[in-house]
């Protein structure tokens, strides 16, 4: 700890005092994340109750310039919460308190640090549900923070589409409210949206305003087999320009199917696999799986099997709910390398077949599965992250799997970040693009002090 | 025009010839939208043919320190193309191209000064279409840069949601790309969302790649009559809890239909209507109809009128289409005075009355219909924009419109964008927020030429 970082500790002890610490395991603790990413333990770090506390600390980090770290759950994928140069790790699990909920507006405002399951449980009493899902019980902040999507992206967006505004303390400790709970604004430059993705590099989001939506009145899950990826991928477009208002539609390639038949006990076909959901009225769930049905049957599907009874649904999403925990079985010990990348959809069976032959020509087990309404797909590699030719193998990998999908128009990451693991690929993505970007740091934190090193290089 | 002015005009008659004009009647062309507001013509005119002339317009004029003013139609109602300063104007009429359409991936890339209706043609060779409708026939690139959205956006979302990236002259006459054509990434800022509603203050958006849809198999129009407004708005939060996928929703007040049978020949019956259009499959759109007629009935809706044959949607919406011709002949030769604002949905009754309390205190004509799943309304006023005293009145009500509705926690506009018209309001809705949109707008251009006097005071 150096000098500035101590006087920091200091002050923010007399201050805030057992809401900092300094221990060893804490600081370990919230040098991690979910990547295969060497752990940054921070120097500090603070639990806030309020924005107030939020606002101390980072007035505090301004004077002495010392890095601040906002921290969610720590599920980040690609390095977001590693204190690269030290500094104040800003954890946000006291901050988790539902504001307020309207059911007749179907909006809520919450603090932070509220888990999405925790979040779920709250609405569901009113009814009500907020869609985005990536899977791992990751906070609403550091949802928003990431630009997080995840499975049901393909009916109600990304993250970016349901916050209605939030509240952000500056790299100054001053606050800003970015709008109120209108639906919509043309009201000057869209500072919600600069703010949802910025992964903690322009400040702190202390508050949130989300778009919700009525739990449906029918919700029917789906699996159809297909003889190839490239068939599943056609019944996937089809019916995307169909219009059926599918909520999830999820792949299985082979290799994760072996996985799940290896580890979970579960004997599915190996074959594409898709996944799917629909959500409305029993007429209008009916309507679209027969749709679906119809459209799958064309491109060479082996018949839709569905069904709205909750413990039918969740026999025929068994596979894909195991996938994860699959994959980590493949190999104990070895951490999950994923990696996510988002094509045009016309451009997705190729994406899957490159990324999966490349895959097989590797030693270490892999997966391949996608949110493909959306053409964004995910490779998942075990590793040993104590091994430097598998951490230079799979970054291989993944740097071919970028490169694929930027020359076919896509994005190096369709819903896991930059981090610190993908800088390289931002600028061969966007170019003078990164050059505006940085300006937009440089405005509003000219210290550098949010989140340093991520999305750009330090 | 000043001495920097007159060298600009000299250089782009030298390098782009006939592109370039200056004669009186382009510039006062050029110097008015649909706003009441006084005309402020530019000094130059420049139509380019290409991104290459586009950046050597901004490049001379950031040399010469000359103001840029981008130009699509000319239908804004807040102001955006009045050359406050002088300046050059941008008119992007001869770049209309639409540049690729994909079927299979719902998409298109286009020039920016494509109509919404010249695109709605080329789109529907392909059985495509793009939702983006606020009623006047405005550019896209027009309708991204001032965030627009219109009657469909209750289910489509607003601009804001269907431009995948864009292509942007900066204010130094570099060239930058936003993104790629992935439906969804979380690749660095979000400088997409950034330059959609800048307003032309941040640079020149040169290209758009466009989110489609398939146009739906059956398409339902709805009326339905209601005793009251609170009745109708009751109807229309119901029915979005109840997740009823609506593709409009519209609401004309007493004052709209009196407006429309004085002056359309068509005899309504006079109370609070609700126009409703539907989407999807035969059996979806019909299952949509019959549910929102259960909850307008149970809301005390004098029962629904639903249709599905063209001439038969043309009939039932006849009011809503006739209810801004009918606005205008209310008082010939005056001008419409249109403001918008957008407020929770629980607040819009309210809003709707107060503000048809107001305007009916006032002796000018006017109306009040919404966008009513949004919480969006606006308010038509007619005045003769010569007149101080009219003016004066016009912006009370404006000004009473807005309080109230950020009282609410809205929006001062909802799809209108700020201008010149609504800085002051800016201010009073978001305060230090504000702020940060200066810093950004100088870290991008710090010379101001861009669009100078809109969204923010000179």
């Amino acid at each position: 700890m150096d000098t500035q970082t101590a006087r920091v500790a200091e002050e923010l002890k007399a201050s805030l005092g057992r809401k900092v610490t300094t221990s060893t395991s804490a600081l370990d603790l919230h040098g991690r994340d979910e990547s295969a990413y060497p752990p940054h333990p921070p120097d500090i770090v603070v639990t806030p109750g309020s924005i107030e506390d939020v606002q101390a600390v980072v007035r505090l980090c301004d004077r002495f310039e010392v890095p601040v770290i906002p921290y969610g759950a720590g599920t980040s994928l690609e390095g977001h919460v590693h204190a690269v140069t030290g500094g104040v790790c800003i954890d946000m699990i006291a901050m988790t308190r539902v504001l307020r909920v309207s059911a007749e507006d179907l909006d809520c405002t919450v603090e932070p640090g509220v888990s999405r399951l925790e979040l779920e449980k709250v609405l569901a009493r009113d009814g009500l549900f907020f869609p985005t899902d990536p899977g791992a019980d990751a906070t609403i902040g550091g949802m928003a923070a990431t630009r997080a999507s995840g499975t049901n992206a393909v009916r109600y967006g990304t993250i970016r589409d349901l916050v209605l505004s939030m509240k952000v303390v500056l790299p100054d400790g001053s606050l800003i409210s970015t709008g109120g709970r209108a639906r919509k604004s043309s009201a000057g430059y869209d500072l919600t949206r600069l703010f949802i993705g910025s992964e903690g590099t322009l400040g702190v989001i202390v508050e949130l305003t989300l778009k919700l939506f009525g739990i449906p009145e029918t919700i029917a899950a789906a699996v159809c087999r297909f003889p190839t990826v490239d068939t599943a991928v056609a019944t996937v477009i089809a019916a995307v320009q169909l219009g059926i208002p599918m909520a999830r539609i999820e792949l299985l390639d082979t290799s994760a199917i072996e996985a799940v038949n290896a580890h979970s006990g579960i004997e599915a076909e190996v074959t594409p696999t898709l996944f799917l959901e629909f959500h409305g009225s029993p007429a209008g769930v009916e309507d679209q799986a027969l749709r679906l049905a119809e459209v799958a049957d064309e491109n060479g599907g082996a018949g839709l099997e569905w069904a709205t009874d909750l413990s039918e649904r969740n026999r025929l999403w068994r596979a894909r709910h195991q996938a994860y925990y699959a994959a980590l079985a493949m190999r104990p010990g070895s951490k999950a390398y994923s990696s996510d990348v988002c094509v045009p959809i016309s451009a997705l069976a190729d994406g899957i077949h490159a990324a999966a032959a490349d895959l097989e020509s590797s030693s270490l087990p892999s997966m391949v599965f996608g949110h493909v309404g959306d053409g964004n797909f995910h490779t998942l590699v075990l590793v040993d992250p104590e091994d430097p030719a598998e951490m230079d193998e799979v970054k291989g990998l993944t740097g071919r799997l970028v490169e694929r999908a930027l020359a076919a128009g896509g994005t190096c990451t369709g819903e896991h970040g930059i981090g610190t693991g993908k800088i390289g690929y931002l600028e061969a993505e966007l170019g003078p693009a990164v050059d505006v970007m940085r300006q937009l740091k440089r405005a509003i934190d000219p210290k550098n002090i949010m989140n340093p090193g991520k999305i750009f290089a330090l």
